[in-house]
């Protein structure tokens, strides 16, 4: 067989993941058992959320060290003992950051024709119809409970769940105020049909920002940041505000967290903050992406992927998600 | 008329509230207006919950310099051109710090024989049948959302909404722990019919402390207090728990406050925090107190008061509130 390479857990980081966290290794896959499939990749993604299972701190058990870095993936299969699936076949699945794997013939999506076509492309099942666009689905829609006319403010909002968060907003006829960081980032949430957006590199006081751009106040915070910019936002919530916790990007290499300091907004103005895992929503995820594919044909939901080429890159890219560089999906094409 | 002394606000504390933040005013009541009754208060209350109203940041506007301060009271009409109440009635409602009051013959409540008896004093109705114990029902049962089987886990339980809560949750088939500080509250929590107590004062590390009480996790944390131990609540909530924030006395007083740090678990537990305002459940009072006047009959729902009498004491016995001292309901009796 071909030899491949995979990236693995070398040390659990403690603060920013360093390059010493990550080993490349060559390996050569085995033949497929029964009932199991060997997968050529083709995408990978780089997700912030998967930090936490780095340090073995997150809802399902941490990695280990040895274990392939898990992320979701696209890929072909190219050698099948499963009835399931035959070689050519494109799948998607948890495939992590490796260029091939072995895989049992479960829980692997079949990438038919279907929902793709011109407008909506196959990396889309690990984007915008993924992980991050069925946060922001489920996220606004079920914790955030929004009412026509309520106005949503979203951080990390240039993200790939940020930027789908706000449009989907707009479709539900909600005021939608993002905050981004960088004239780009900022120009590009405009393009997109944001109502105001909030560059906070240019801000001092991003309070006093949130409030001049939302005077009567949010009625949902949809948070991929946390630390300082939560409490900013809890300060100009309104009463029976929503704050939906998708996102701690802000948290996860802190070795002592931020937190907030604004709890007793909770009392005042009976606020609800609640935190977000979209795999409890699985059997939904179906109609939420025919949903979201069909706003896409609509144009009322355009997506952004930042594909770099090359398995080797991708520990610089994920550290880069950490450094204010989250705009689009960030993808890894292995070939 | 006679005259009566009435305490109002000097000057807007920040920080702890110290004696020249409140002025003992004499004063001579007019005669009432057509729709105005004249009412010489029995009992009022020190709620720790209006310490947010001192300063003006609550969720209703603050009170002004010269105000009464505000508080839940019991008075017996001695003067009517209402005829709604005759003189001799029994009425309670928001009367304030004060020994007599002229007021609007709307939003008084005439305390009819029932729900008092023998097993039921008349000062129920401005503590475990008024607000302390309608927030502990309608925040333990609406946000907490208990199901039998659970485990709750309240802090300042031996105050009057915290043990209120114990007692509710031992009725609904809920685990309950309960934190205090020393031995004769948690005692008293014991008493209760509480299946564990936490003296905090007598332990170094609050979050191991209730890992050991509950080592499965707490699917409810009814808060009363914030700030650190709310921290070490929330490391110890299981998957979907349920943070009810009633009352954050460790930080009214607080010129910068403390607040939380493990905003990441509301992410990796899927939790909920949710703040709450009694008063939204106005509507529901009566079937609330009619349920819980029941409680105590089967004497499933004790309560405790603490008495002072004289008016002149009210600001000291109400610092005492935030020094730890907050064990029964804390009432002054005018006379």
């Amino acid at each position: 067989m071909t030899e491949f390479r995979k990236w693995t857990l070398a040390k659990h980081p403690s603060g920013m993941p360093s390059a010493d966290c990550f080993a490349l290794e060559s390996f050569t896959p085995d033949a497929p058992s029964d009932g199991e499939v060997l997968i050529r990749t083709h995408y990978f993604s780089l997700d912030p959320g998967m930090r936490g299972r780095l340090s073995g701190d997150s809802y399902a058990a941490g990695l280990k060290i040895g274990d392939t870095i898990e992320s979701a993936g696209i890929g072909e299969i190219i050698a099948s003992k499963s009835e399931r699936f035959a070689v050519g076949d494109m799948v998607m699945g948890g495939l992590g950051w490796t260029e091939a794997l072995l895989h049992a013939d479960r829980g692997l999506q079949k990438l038919d024709p279907a929902p793709f076509d011109d407008q909506v492309g196959m990396t889309a099942t690990i984007g915008v119809l993924g992980v991050p666009g069925l946060t922001a689905w489920f996220g606004l829609q079920d914790l955030g409970q929004p009412q026509s006319g309520e106005t949503l403010l979203i951080s990390s909002a240039a993200g790939p769940v940020g930027a789908s968060c706000g449009q989907i907003g707009k479709t539900l006829g909600l005021t939608v105020i993002g905050i981004a960081g960088g004239a780009e980032k900022c120009a590009y949430l405009s393009d997109l049909g944001f109502d105001a957006v909030i560059d906070y590199k240019a801000e001092d006081n991003l309070t006093k920002a949130i409030t001049a751009a939302a005077p009567d106040g949010v009625d949902i915070y949809f948070d991929n940041v946390g630390g300082a910019m939560l409490d900013a936002a809890i300060l100009n919530m309104k009463p029976k505000g929503r704050i939906v916790v998708s996102g701690q990007v802000a948290e996860y290499n802190n070795e002592t967290p931020t937190g907030i300091r604004q709890t007793t907004r909770f009392i005042t103005h009976r606020l609800r903050m609640e935190g977000l895992v979209v795999y409890d929503y699985a059997k939904q995820f179906p109609a939420a992406q025919a949903a979201m594919a069909a706003l896409i044909r609509d144009g009322k939901l355009a997506y952004k992927e930042d594909i770099s080429t090359g398995i080797e890159d991708a520990p610089r890219e994920y550290a880069a998600l950490f450094a204010g560089a989250n705009f689009g999906r960030r993808l890894i094409k292995t070939f």
